[in-house]
């Protein structure tokens, strides 16, 4: 029996396994906000091998209930079993890495700087930092991944790592699926001994608003639109005390063909271009959204492979109704900018076939914001220009963006290009697919606004446990009342820097000399 | 001969050496911004060898145009030559540390994941991160640090190290100053090799609006107050493309004096505050404005020692006329606070005597206010508490701070009240007193807002720099193409993690095996 309420709910606490409520008025959330706050103190406190074991246990509770999960999912939105499945196991695989990077001690960034009287400004006292979990998070989940952007996905577990408490605003999108994971995620954490409270969520708009200016609630993660991530930034600094926002908003991933990859891979080019904005039916944050080519290959004729390619893509519905309006909305609006030319008109139906659009790089000059529209399905844009200076020029014109890609060959020259591309992305990918996100230490999923609102930041792999902390030195305390992390004996066996000099973690087999 | 224009100025190249103009117009900004950009985007690629040689040589020239600087320091504020001379050392140590930091590659944050086709989610391509330089900042100088927190302050230095451009705002309490300062900086790092427009100035509030607003200025560094802060953060979150605005505004650095240790040091510790509080007139962000103290002293009289204390001061005018206006028309609203009582009455002298207030914890229940309200000058509150219980219950009350001192003894309780000090704090500081913050590896001086306007970053030593960089991950470049910093021989010999383990810089004496 679960005993940890599901803040959904306005029922006394014997009745809390009950969890159908549609929506969470400002008093309850209030009340879970509440919950939350008193949950991570006692998280906060927790040595990282315990926080680590509570997310392991969650990953185990998704395995355990992935067939039950994938059927609701599979009801809930239009995305294949196969998707599904191998979302569910990327979620899993997020938290036991987090789990492992939190047990390392490298998210803490404990620093110890030992007094000194003959440091270079005057003496040095003994000062030591660590970081500590920012409090209650606010998460908003995307419609389109609903296991690894959702419930459970990189921001509450990756909050949850921190030692932060979450509060989760559920996708009106995967309804049935978000309450059953949140459910088992409570049920999970309760039998590992994690504080009540820990995990909670909300839904509808009105709690939506009521989260992010909570004053308990001290920063948000959020994964969707650019209006409505822009809204909530608003509200998050707009707030008395201002908090975080890490939003991931709006993105069109362009993709950049040299002239020697082109004329040597074109066919190659097109089947992986072709495969990368259909995956999912173009609703992935990473879906190349422009094609820039050199010119001439209409004319040529080059562009039937592509067409041909795209009759073959297996079509599906749309993640929902509104998703589905809305993308026919602005693919018909990008259809009516000046330049704007059909190569494959698509179509309207449930299962819309792609559409892709074609521009020359003149009409673009007159018209940049052609590169600026988001379409949130499977149309993207090719562009043509005439040589590889103007490749430099389109970057320019480039807003933020999560990826940017290249195709190129030994004889194609990236030096200006490289550098024009590097200011606009959060990720530069070379002759692969920006489709598909490693959860890994090196990852960065971010980027210039409005890819998101904090270009520091990354969603995934194990760089985004640090947005959920902030540092605190401690000077001149006596050893016993410092947190264990920056104790003289490292208990805790974790990497630290110790007088600048970086000393790896206990189990890390590389140095641990003090 | 200087070569590099002063952004104050609207003058042919030629005469670039002029540089007086009191107001910076919007389309100087632009100007300016514009230089700012293309000289940020060539120290981007330069080695951090060659970037900290510009630091180091910046430092430099301060030490060898001290005579003239703190000539010019004592004229622009009532600042002494001792602590201006300290200030100076302190921001020459502040270029050659973070000098130091990016040789070290440490800034860059470094990682490199080999591809790995047994990874836990599925096969990884080989991806790689390092951090980038944001572009141009804006830094704001404060009034009461004319060296450390203005023209080539921490803000400015760490930006600089971060590989970004700088346009500093002048500050109009110490102009003259600050303008040469500029000229220096402008000088050095022209015959160091920098490229021009690297460095560049503005004044004016005019300016100041324009450079918040700067679609080429990505992120802004400020210290100054709370209502000036708030009203740039504001523009910054309110632009079409949001930047970070890292902004250091007010805090109040409570000291916690503890029964134990005030029974047995009660003398020491009146001391060591009255020094504090007084230090700089009391014009240090670090000032502690309030003082927690068991209650019944006032009747025992212990309180005479600080009276006669403050009798010993050394008295100063305050920085500027504004200044001196404002802090008292704010200690007086504070004298009529409900439950204030006046222990010392200070005057309203040119050179204001020190004030102290007191009020005990039932007063403070029905008055929080009076925890939250900064007096800038030497004035401060002394707080009496009935039990240590009430402390964690006054810590609860407080906003965001810079710093929190305990003052405790071993027979002293703190461990409740750590954790509700650590949660208000992003420094605490036991048995010393918060003025003075050292520049190390592990200093923070930031804090949750008001105190600042990003809890995660410092605006003093190594981890500033942090705050000017953003990361980039490269997936699947072949290894020419590759930043220098994450290619695979590591051609600059700079701390890596490769594969989840870290690896320190060449010469950093620990492990160096890949």
């Amino acid at each position: 029996m679960v005993k940890t309420p599901l803040t959904t709910m306005k029922l006394p606490k014997e009745n809390m396994n009950t969890y159908l409520t549609p929506v969470t008025t400002p008093e309850m959330v209030d009340q879970a906000a509440h919950w939350a706050h008193e949950a991570h103190l006692i998280s906060a406190q927790q040595t990282p091998e315990i926080r680590a074991s509570w997310l392991v246990s969650v990953a185990q509770g998704l395995r355990d209930n992935s067939d039950e999960l994938i059927a609701l999912a599979m009801t809930d939105t239009n995305l294949s079993r196969k998707r599904l499945e191998g979302e569910l196991t990327r979620s899993a695989f997020q938290l036991e890495l987090l789990a492992e990077e939190i047990r390392s001690g490298v998210a803490l960034d404990a620093v110890i700087d030992h007094a000194d009287p003959h440091w270079g400004m005057g003496p040095r006292p003994d000062i030591r930092r660590v970081n500590v979990p920012l409090g209650v998070i606010g998460v908003f989940g995307a419609s389109n991944f609903p296991f690894a952007f959702s419930v459970i996905g990189g921001d509450s577990a990756s909050a949850l790592a921190a030692g932060c408490a979450v509060l989760h605003k559920i996708h009106p999108g995967h309804l049935a699926l978000a309450r059953r994971t949140a459910e088992i995620v409570i049920d999970v954490l309760h039998g590992a001994g994690a504080p009540d409270g820990l995990f909670g969520v909300v839904e509808g708009r009105e709690a939506a608003v009521a989260l992010v200016q909570h004053p308990l609630v001290k920063a948000i993660g959020f994964t969707g639109s650019t209006a409505g991530g822009r809204a909530l930034f608003d509200l998050a600094c707009a707030r008395p005390e201002p908090v975080p926002f890490f939003g991931e908003l709006g993105s069109i991933n362009p993709v950049f063909v040299l002239p020697g990859a082109w004329g040597r891979r074109q066919e190659e080019i097109l089947a992986g271009y072709a495969n990368s904005f259909t995956m999912g039916m173009g609703q992935f944050c990473t879906k190349p959204g422009l094609l820039f080519v050199p010119a001439g290959e209409k004319e040529n004729g080059g562009y039937e492979k592509l067409v041909a390619l795209l009759r073959e893509v297996q079509l599906d519905k749309l993640l929902t109704p509104g998703l589905h309006e809305s993308y026919l909305t602005t693919r018909d609006e990008v259809s009516k900018l000046a330049g704007i030319k059909v190569l494959v008109p698509g179509s309207d139906d449930e299962k819309p076939e792609p559409t892709v659009f074609t521009i020359d790089i003149h009409d673009v000059r007159y018209n940049p914001e052609v590169l600026h529209r988001e379409m949130f399905g499977p149309a993207t844009i090719l562009v043509e220009y005439e040589d590889t200076a103007q490749l430099v020029e389109l970057a320019g014109q480039l807003q933020g963006q999560l990826t940017v890609t290249l195709h190129a060959d030994d004889d194609d020259d990236l030096t200006t290009l490289m550098e024009a591309i590097t200011a606009k992305t959060g990720r530069v990918v070379f002759n692969e697919w920006p489709t598909g996100v490693t959860v890994s230490y090196a990852q960065h999923h971010g980027g210039p606004y409005p890819a998101t609102t904090a270009p520091s930041a990354t969603s995934v792999g194990t760089a985004s446990i640090g947005r959920f902390m902030r540092p605190v030195a401690y000077q001149g305390l006596p050893d016993s009342a410092l947190p264990p992390s920056i104790q003289e004996s490292n208990p805790w066996g974790i990497a630290r820097r110790v007088d600048g000099q970086f000393h790896p973690a206990a189990g890390d087999g590389a140095t641990d000399e003090f």
